[in-house]
């Protein structure tokens, strides 16, 4: 008998546990429905699929927008194609920044040629309605752009207020829910936000590659007003939209696979109801916190504003970042997030998003991290950690 | 006992033979790579996947060029990314237009503000080397972009002459194998050419959401010395080639499932070889042609330029486009696609993409058009197509 090494042997990936600021785990059934074979992109039965897909879209969002859509790329795309849309070269636009992504949106205004002011926050604080209105008040923006949920820093902007104060200042405002969708309430209409954009690879527990995006009367107003054609053509919702609308008129070929997947992965989210989905993302985060604060350790985020979904703790003095993030994934299969930007080697990010938001994940990362922590010296605690968080648990 | 109705019951899809312009029917060992769960885009495994990705990716292109990636969406992301980072406001491109897709290459470099000259071709016809030397000369564009694959018409044209052209003038020359990429020869190092992209869902048999993207040193060279920003943020490869590169400098989120696809797409190309899966793909095309021509069709596409894998067929004279495709799809589960732009409602589109060129696809689509056009008396033939299908292949 001959022996021989196949060349290109099929894929085979190790188990993991994510547990880092996404992918978040993905549902078995939502990884079935990647793997049915594909319709083409105008097929009737997609053309059914893309409707049920917006309906269930439009109750995650929890709007009536009609244009409510999944565009082809990952949660950056989503930004990139809001602020595009919005803005004509010139428009002033005032970004919040107060982590990675509201520097990324200031970025992606800039390229868009708006006018960008920015108004600043240390990482891992919220910012206020009132200093959000001072600049708006000072500088009359078009567009007010704000992150709801910093996967940076794991900051919860409440963003009612702000969008009011906008309005009554004729500008609009835009909102990153990246990682707030589906993990803490996220209220479209009820709060009255003009343009949204989120991403499915963190709270809908569905594999990166498409961006929800939902546009309002008042942003829809100024996409038909647009004086210049949207300068990318890929994102150009003009003609997004003719494809989504009843016209399907061709753009470019969906990733059908992915339509497949975000179409199964909303079904999951209603099934499970939004407020039970948001109950079940608070309980593991206070189970978390409870072991988190039973090994010494503290949040970086500020008291109050913590997503539950994107635990951002601090790096106990002493303790290297790297080589427990490499015991962790080496030993335990576990992936959690480094610091981003100024927070690099400072903190970690432990996230529990939609699926992977469950005692056993929380159980998993506190026994994983007290040991990685214990043989380091930088705790004495043995078994504590995983008790705190029972006992939340117990108490639920 | 009760019963119930779930709400939101798992996904299910009815079976297609996909011979549309794509996407192309999906290898089942790429959808079995589809639903393996996730890495983070930032695991080691994962970037070992990234590394040999781009290693298949330069056989399969024929080039050794250091950026050749995958960009996170569908093959107008490819344009578009090659686009904008190759064009700065003012540059002069000049576009060849004979289909839909150079077409949308004017409206992309107008958006990146280039200054557009564009020459035109018939649809269904390709360009000489003379009358696009001829406009090289005249107006001295910095870039020169070509569709080398029209998907639109199904031609098939030659760039290797115009690429030499292009470069004794002093312009670089960027083509578009959205079509070609692995069914018929794409020679990026051989041909001397400077920037390419592609998509997935052609005759790679991947599913839609990736554009594979080369780029040369005269390419990077214009990439190094931009003055100004790339316009696109999610498209700019100054930065998305530190992701791909030795840094793995976060950018976005890579779509992690599309990435094993496509891993697993490549794996599967390669192993069959590139000349092997082109004379398969010039096989079943003249087996298809010779039963086209026994229905007494022709060919929309000029003689001596017609793509293997997408045939574009004039629709014969007193029959209607769409009664015909919704038979195709409702009663055999064929999908062809209908002409696009001017074409459309003149000619059908019959893709013989990838995993999809076989003898089985080439019979049932023969067998299923020659029942539809006998029922409405557009042909007296009754099994002749087949036939001459069969002897192409018994004669081969």
């Amino acid at each position: 008998m001959s022996s021989t090494v196949e060349a290109y042997p099929p894929l085979r990936v190790k188990d993991r546990v994510l547990m880092g600021p996404g992918p978040s785990p993905v549902h078995p059934r939502v990884l079935e429905a990647m793997s049915l074979p594909l319709y083409g992109h105008l097929d009737p039965e997609f053309v059914k699929l893309m409707d049920e897909t917006q309906n269930r879209l439009r109750q995650v969002f929890r709007t009536g927008n009609k244009l409510t859509i999944a565009v082809s790329g990952t949660g950056s795309a989503g930004m990139e194609a809001v602020v595009v849309n919005l803005i004509e070269p010139g428009d002033k636009m005032l970004v919040c920044v107060n982590g990675v992504f509201g520097e990324r949106m200031c970025d992606v205004a800039e390229r868009a040629r708006a006018e960008v002011v920015r108004i600043d926050r240390p990482y891992g604080e919220a910012f206020t309605p009132e200093e959000v209105e001072k600049a708006i008040k000072a500088h009359k923006p078009a567009v007010v752009g704000i992150v709801h949920a910093e996967t940076s820093t794991g900051v919860w902007q409440p963003v009612e207020e702000i969008a009011r104060i906008a309005h009554e200042n004729g500008a609009l405002i835009a909102i990153d829910t990246v990682t707030s969708l589906a993990g803490v309430p996220v209220e479209i209409d009820g709060w009255d936000i003009d343009a949204v954009y989120s991403g499915t690879q963190k709270c809908l527990s569905c594999p990166p590659g498409l961006a929800p995006v939902s546009f309002g009367d008042r942003a829809m107003a100024k996409l038909r007003a647009r004086k210049t054609k949207v300068q990318s053509w890929y994102l150009d919702l003009t003609m997004i939209e003719k494809y989504w609308g009843s016209d399907r008129f061709y753009h470019h070929t969906a990733p059908i696979s992915m339509n497949y997947a975000l179409y199964e992965a909303l079904g999951l989210v209603l099934d499970e109801g939004l407020e039970a989905r948001h109950a079940r993302h608070m309980l593991n985060h206070k189970a978390l916190a409870a072991g988190i604060e039973a090994l010494g350790m503290r949040y970086f985020t500020q008291e109050g504003f913590r997503l539950p979904q994107l635990n951002c703790v601090v790096i106990p003095d002493g303790v290297e970042d790297m080589p427990v993030r490499k015991r962790l994934l080496e030993e335990w299969g576990i992936e959690v997030g480094g610091g981003l930007g100024p927070v690099k080697g400072k903190a970690w990010r432990i996230g529990l998003m939609g699926h992977g938001s469950c005692p056993e994940n929380v159980r998993l990362v506190l026994a994983a991290l007290e040991t990685c922590l214990r043989d380091l010296g930088a705790v004495k605690s043995s078994g504590e950690a995983v008790a705190a968080a029972d006992a939340v648990y117990g108490s639920a």
